[in-house]
């Protein structure tokens, strides 16, 4: 996969040393235009690689699709560079039945997410009307040091990080601990969106047992995609967002941020977090909206 | 400026400990739709405030507007929350005589940047085209030592990721090392966005002599966002992508990354980095695309 990274000239200057010129490993960043129909439905700056799975990720996130036969073909098409190559950089999605085409009215395009331009509120009303799964509030329950080993096991297992230094990733783990999936990209939606594409084609969605870890922060966007696969736990190494933590409480997510080895931060419905010790979450109703008595209904309340 | 922030109760876990419940300050997330002539061109999660300033830098980086007469006005337009409060979400803005209005076809809105799908190539000719600004390659030379005090000076004034750890910043700087503008966002686009706005409306671009400081990873967006208002120096704390580094080329912009303190890479044009050691990066003509004889002309060649 030559295409994920480039090697780069770069010169370094040092404090008290002269300039030195060296080559170094890049994260290789590319356009993909993604079609529906013919017709331009998005474009992202995107590592290359598991570009159908991005694609599909991606159709999830907005609520496209949900199975893998809502895709009825992913194919390269158009897309020739000026030396008439193919560029691999144009996928068009053929939809099948079960799939919700997007509104084709022009407003449509101007989003890139279902957030809208009215207020938080009214954005997580648009993606709660978007989402096809109710997070069932029995699964997902994980154990605090499985919790806290992920970012670690994400970090061990990103091979492009370790040439660049330079790329995000997401990774998605059985409640056991167990790493079902990982992806890099220089654009953390991307990673994410790989991801689910992934478990969509694999026929997974939606992925009621899982954990999904981000090496970043957790924006409204990122919980928008882990609530549209049915992921009920997202954890993030930073900090999350105020309305992606709106958006959790909304979903019945488990939302875990500043995810650092020995210490997680929990902001939404922390009875999914099992820990060892006396004093767990879900004895101190103390979060709003997010405490239930454990047995209650799921999130969409 | 209580919308910057949110306070909101999380639950920490901790290894070998009871789970304790907290108040911790988050960093605010609300959508801005930027709307042009009542019709809406962009939504954008960001951290409420310097809103005009926002509208206006992104419209700078769109190739939309290039000096404070060509926007005759800005307003908060619709937008109320169920309790029929203006929400501060909706901005209406109005060009005037000099402005580029945005294609209004289908396919442009498509688009949230200039890139297409085709290739990185073809990304990178139509920024070029778009831009109003070439880049001077005798202004914005900068003493290494100022400009590995840079990040420091970011971090130093970033009050919202003190209370947060959760937010971008961008710091627009003289070649002296002065701070001219800091803003943070949820969103890293956006705190660039909020700079440039900000020299828009005060009259000074192209922003000739300064250097553009940013917290994270320098992205192809990035790049152009600094090349069309004008900014010679572009330093980023991390690592910068691929396309970003070929941009800066094709641009005449020094790009910098991974500045550390005491070292930093330059990608592309290190001959705008001034070091007072022997051998200086102008001296060896290896980096690609980059290098020019002092006295060249500037960068859009």
């Amino acid at each position: 996969m030559g295409r994920l990274t480039r090697r780069q000239r770069v010169v370094r200057f040092s404090l008290g040393e002269a300039p030195r010129t060296r080559e170094e490993t890049m994260a290789a960043e590319e356009p993909l235009e993604i079609r529906l129909g013919g017709r331009p439905f998005s474009v992202t700056m995107r590592t290359p690689g598991d570009d159908f799975d991005l694609v599909g990720g991606f159709l999830v996130g907005e609520g496209v699709v949900s199975a893998a036969e809502h895709l009825l073909s992913l194919r390269f098409c158009a897309g020739e560079d000026e030396d008439g190559r193919q560029t691999f950089n144009v996928v068009e999605a053929q939809l099948g039945p079960g799939a919700t085409a997007p509104d084709p009215s022009l407003d449509r395009h101007v989003y890139t997410t279902s957030s809208c331009g009215i207020c938080g509120t009214a954005s997580i009303d648009a993606v709660a009307k978007t989402s096809r799964f109710a997070l069932d509030p029995e699964r997902g329950r994980v154990e605090l040091p499985v919790l806290l080993q992920l970012p670690e096991t994400l970090r061990a297992g990103q091979a492009l990080f370790g040439k660049t230094g330079g790329v995000h990733a997401a990774g998605l783990f059985s409640t056991a601990g167990e790493l079902l999936c990982l992806r890099e990209d220089v654009g953390r939606h991307n990673a994410v969106d790989k991801v689910v594409g992934w478990a969509l084609r694999e026929g997974r969605l939606p992925l009621a047992d899982t954990v999904l870890q981000v090496s970043g922060r957790a924006s409204f966007e990122l919980v928008q995609k882990a609530w549209l696969a049915g992921i009920p736990v997202l954890s993030a190494v930073s900090a999350p967002s105020s309305l992606a933590v709106e958006l959790a409480q909304r979903a019945g997510m488990t939302l875990a941020g500043f995810s650092r080895g020995r210490t997680v931060n929990v902001y939404s419905h922390p009875e999914r977090i099992l820990s060892a010790e006396e004093g767990t979450a879900r004895d101190h109703p103390v979060l709003d909206h997010s405490v239930r008595v454990r047995g209650s209904a799921a999130g969409r309340d």
